[in-house]
């Protein structure tokens, strides 16, 4: 029988990048363009166009049942209008896999909606390890000063359907407030109705 | 639809106890015994029954396909004869089921093992990710002077076959040495040759 190898992927504990990933990727806000509620903040900044965020994917691993993926995401602090920095966001293509994410330094929130609408958000922080269920869409947001750094551990054959969320939108956005981040309705979001 | 709802477990990272565990599993010498290749020397610590490691289980998460567990374990440092304080090791009862560790302190080893007997052993310590594909066998073993701590994520229909390690045992035990840690042959490896 074939085995597939064993292996160690070293995160670099100082800025939870890997450096011998075997991929990174970079979104910058233009990569997000049209999921930020404020649509004229959005423009403004599209042509200084910050990077977001990156993701370091831990090893190539094949994407078959049984197997898990893994790789870390470091998101940049900022906002766009009072909406803070935050990731695509994305269902599951085979929407019955889970996802955990275990928090490596920063501090924001793991945003997580069901195909209805309905909104969950949980604490991101150093040593929170934050379970996303299967079916819940699932976004990062960095509402701390500093970048937010996480590992994701999710099945190998889980796949992403970010066509969903570019769509429809969560239901709910953070932005800042007097007292602290704070959910409030997203203005943009076009979901929940036709499918609740 | 009836979704399982998110939850946040909460690693104490100055032990990497979860204070809000659903389970704590406590594994002593005697748990272990026979496992350890100086018998005189297990048996004469019998008495003393020292507590090798605890499990903090993170949260009830149904056993289904799709789903992902995920613990913390805490691994005291410290020998029996000249092998290392250990974990009992395990297959997954679905042997095509994988295992992500990640290490949160200390140095030890992730010993793997395939049905055959061919091991692999990988580097553990802060910020490295350990990958177990599916149908290695996995065993933790201490080699530092601190506690080794770290974070495991599986699917949640792996399930647990312990019954071939503490029949077979592994084909290779990690024991002191003047220059570090080294493999060597494990005199009590009941397994391989039938099975190779």
């Amino acid at each position: 029988m074939n085995y597939f190898e064993p292996l160690t992927a070293f995160v670099d504990l100082t800025d939870g990048t890997i450096p011998e990933a075997t991929a990174v990727q970079r979104r910058r806000l233009v990569d997000l363009k049209g999921l930020f509620a404020d649509s004229q903040a959005e423009t403004a900044r599209l042509g200084e166009n910050p990077l977001l965020y990156e993701v370091h994917e831990a090893a190539e691993i094949p994407k078959k049942d049984g197997h898990q993926l893994f790789s870390t995401t470091i998101l940049r602090p900022g906002t766009v209008g009072d909406e803070y920095f935050m990731t695509k966001g994305h269902y599951h293509a085979r929407s019955d896999r889970s996802e955990l994410y275990y928090g490596l330094a920063g501090e924001g929130l793991l945003l997580m909606q069901t195909p209805e609408g309905r909104i969950n958000a949980q604490p991101m922080r150093a040593g929170a390890a934050c379970y996303v269920p299967p079916y819940w869409g699932h976004r990062s947001i960095n509402t701390g000063l500093e970048n937010l750094v996480f590992l994701a551990v999710y099945p190998a054959d889980a796949g992403y359907d970010y066509g969903t969320i570019a769509e429809e939108g969560f239901a709910q956005i953070v932005v800042t407030g007097p007292e602290g981040p704070r959910l409030v309705p997203n203005p943009r979001y076009r979901g929940g109705g036709s499918r609740a």
